[in-house]
């Protein structure tokens, strides 16, 4: 072999960059570790998964899968997209999401590639290395994936499952220094299917104002909530904080294969001035913006969607909380938390009053092995001791898993049996 | 206003991150920084983009379209894909990249959004910040994006227009060094339409196995070689070095805006081991995959496109070429190098020859000023007194497109006419 004058190696083994060896996401990485053995003996039924159109009980509206049709169709949407996105969609995205408090034109809106390509450019555009964004704890594993991959710090405030999962504002507040970028909200959240009030979220704006913080709002579940609560959008009530509203078609249409996701500009200051939205278009053309076939069918998704979809998902959503609600909080040594929208439940064990298992990963793990059902644990969102399921299968399944789950919990419960009633959180 | 007591900001200005202000694309800053004001009097002919599908003349199969409205229809393809890519999609990609030099099975198959998008992953799994990666120089802009975006440099090696764009081998080796993560090579090239001989492609890899570095091989222009050349991919002749290939369905099937690339893996002597396979995941994990309508469609595309389709579309680009270089080779002043494929020519201007015009950026503005013609500068590429022109455009706009750089560069032109003839290089 030749000399080697300026080469580094004298042998072949190739090294991951530091970047691709930091870049987790812990849902997979924890889900992964897990050993699943399902019962054979009982169907294997997966309350784990966030994907609506799993198990086929919901599925996209008629007018959706003909636009997009008609878009392949007509052969005019096969060519790049400029990197922000085509502007006919960026104007139909600015148009549906436009409110009094907060109007927008196609240069409002950046498309992504989905809602976490949304939530990845927003974060970006506004984090340095060795800063801080503050977010949801429990909260969507994303921000915790890019945080760790870009070398920014995901630092959790507390969600209080006793408030229906309303945050702790004061510890909110204690967590804000020198190095904070942003504060992250999602409402309707994910995993907790929490959705704020008016009230609370003008108390986060206000913590947002009095520090000069932006504010990215994590809505891709905008709109879904139950009757008796009401969706607000950060933008509709934050009239002195700037705010990257992120969203997508993917839970809302049923479509998260699909792909698309927003970015939608809420500046009533003039605080992001152009230099932020210069910065989200340098970061958009790494990507050169999401499937173009998707993105020209926006416009008559948004116009021609009936609303009776819209409220069918949300009635499955809503009438499987409940039964799943009324079924645990009937369970001893479960704490459910109703959600109030989203399409998640979260509920707690007071791993105190079982045995054969310690902590969530164990009762997931036990779970299966006994009775074939998968809930996601909460290690997952970094939240011990509760676990996530969702709550988008078809009623059957539902009833059969929280039977099952009834079951196993009476043959490892414990404790006495006086907490045997009304021990959820509504 | 309380005070301030960690606080970073007293008052409203939102910075955009180091990282956005550093991601740029500089076909974009270039061309957006130019005054372009067509000749009112002169229908526009754009030369400069390179998306097929923009004049009309060239569009996608019957097969494909059928294809992808079936996905849509079938309504299986709505929820998440894993973030690899769907298995089948995978498989089908594996299935038609195999080669017996270098068999794929699926799971050396990423996928990623857009051929842009797995050359983004590919890169990042092998450089760190302040490593280098070795790019063909002119080459393709995203290469400079990623490079400027994560902080590692693109360090480019000579191509060598007087031998058909084929690299300048010992000027590639003189710039190896310790921090040297890969060599990328791309052909059939952007922006000069080479395509490297086996013989080439054979001193490279000895190049790349003598310094133990791995090839990123840039192959988004597959197969797109005129007669009389033929196409080889790194993997078919890399025996004793690992190449991850990126490709896509862009430019072969003339789609660029489905966003849809893969990355291939091709480690002969397992050189890349587990670790460059588990950190492509973890990159992935940030994307979560493109499209899941046109993952699901692959298979099909491979299998049923007709071969005619992809002749169809090499024709015009050779017949295109060929015209080009017939017509520029006979202005003075001008030095068109004759592609071997894919869909772009570039060519020399001597400046000394031209009064009113000092650089290819004066070139190209004064030409669409007078002629309503445009050009990609050189700068786009760093590669001053050239222009990139596609040869994608129906025959009669690139008959009347070279019609009007003649009569532009006649007017222009102040040397002596003894170069009228035979300027150019083959």
């Amino acid at each position: 072999m030749a000399e080697l004058p300026n080469g580094k190696r004298s042998k072949w083994t190739v090294r991951a960059s530091d970047m691709a060896n930091r870049t987790h996401n812990p849902i997979r990485a924890i889900v992964d570790g897990l050993k699943l053995e399902p019962n054979p003996d009982k169907d294997f039924i997966a309350l784990s998964l966030g994907d609506p159109t799993l198990f086929g009980n919901l599925s996209i509206c008629e007018e959706m899968r003909e636009t997009v049709c008609d878009v392949v169709n007509g052969m005019k949407s096969n060519g790049y997209g400029p990197a922000l996105g085509l502007e006919f969609a960026r104007a139909a995205v600015a148009k549906q999401f436009s409110i009094p408090e907060s109007p927008l034109t196609s240069k409002d809106v950046v498309l992504g590639c989905g809602c976490s390509g949304a939530i990845e450019m927003a974060l970006l555009v506004l984090a340095n290395p060795g800063d801080n964004v503050l977010v949801p704890w429990p909260g969507f594993s994303i921000y915790r994936t890019l945080a760790g991959s870009y070398q920014f710090e995901a630092r959790g405030y507390k969600l209080l499952p006793e408030k229906s999962w309303e945050a702790d504002l004061e510890h909110m507040e204690s967590l804000i220094d020198e190095k904070t970028a942003c504060i992250v909200v999602n409402s309707p959240s994910n995993p907790c299917g929490g959705v704020f009030t008016k009230e609370h979220l003008q108390d986060i704006c206000a913590i947002a104002e009095r520090y000069h913080l932006p504010i990215l709002s994590d809505e891709v579940y905008a709109g879904m909530v139950f009757p008796g609560h009401t969706f607000h959008s950060v933008a509709s009530i934050a009239k002195n904080v700037p705010v990257l509203t992120c969203g997508g078609l993917a839970k809302r249409y049923l479509v998260p294969g699909w792909r698309l996701g927003w970015i939608l500009i809420h500046d009533p200051m003039d605080a992001f001035k152009e230099e932020v939205r210069q910065g989200l278009m340098n970061l958009a053309t790494r990507i050169l913006g999401p499937c173009t076939l998707v993105q020209a069918a926006i416009p008559k998704i948004f116009t021609d969607t009936p609303s009776e979809f819209y409220t069918k998902s949300m009635d499955v959503f809503q009438a499987n909380a409940e039964l799943i609600y009324d079924a645990l909080s009937h369970i001893p040594g479960l704490f459910p938390v109703m959600p109030c929208g989203a399409m998640y439940f979260m509920f707690g064990i007071d791993m105190d009053k079982f045995v054969g298992f310690n902590d969530d990963m164990e009762f997931v793990t036990k779970l299966v092995e006994e009775e074939s059902v998968f809930c996601l644990p909460g290690k997952c969102f970094e939240y011990p001791n509760f676990v996530r399921i969702v709550t988008s299968l078809p009623k059957e399944k539902t009833v059969a898993a929280v039977e099952r789950i009834k079951d196993f919990c009476a043959r490892h419960y414990c404790g006495s049996a006086d907490m045997a009633e009304g021990n959820g959180i509504k």
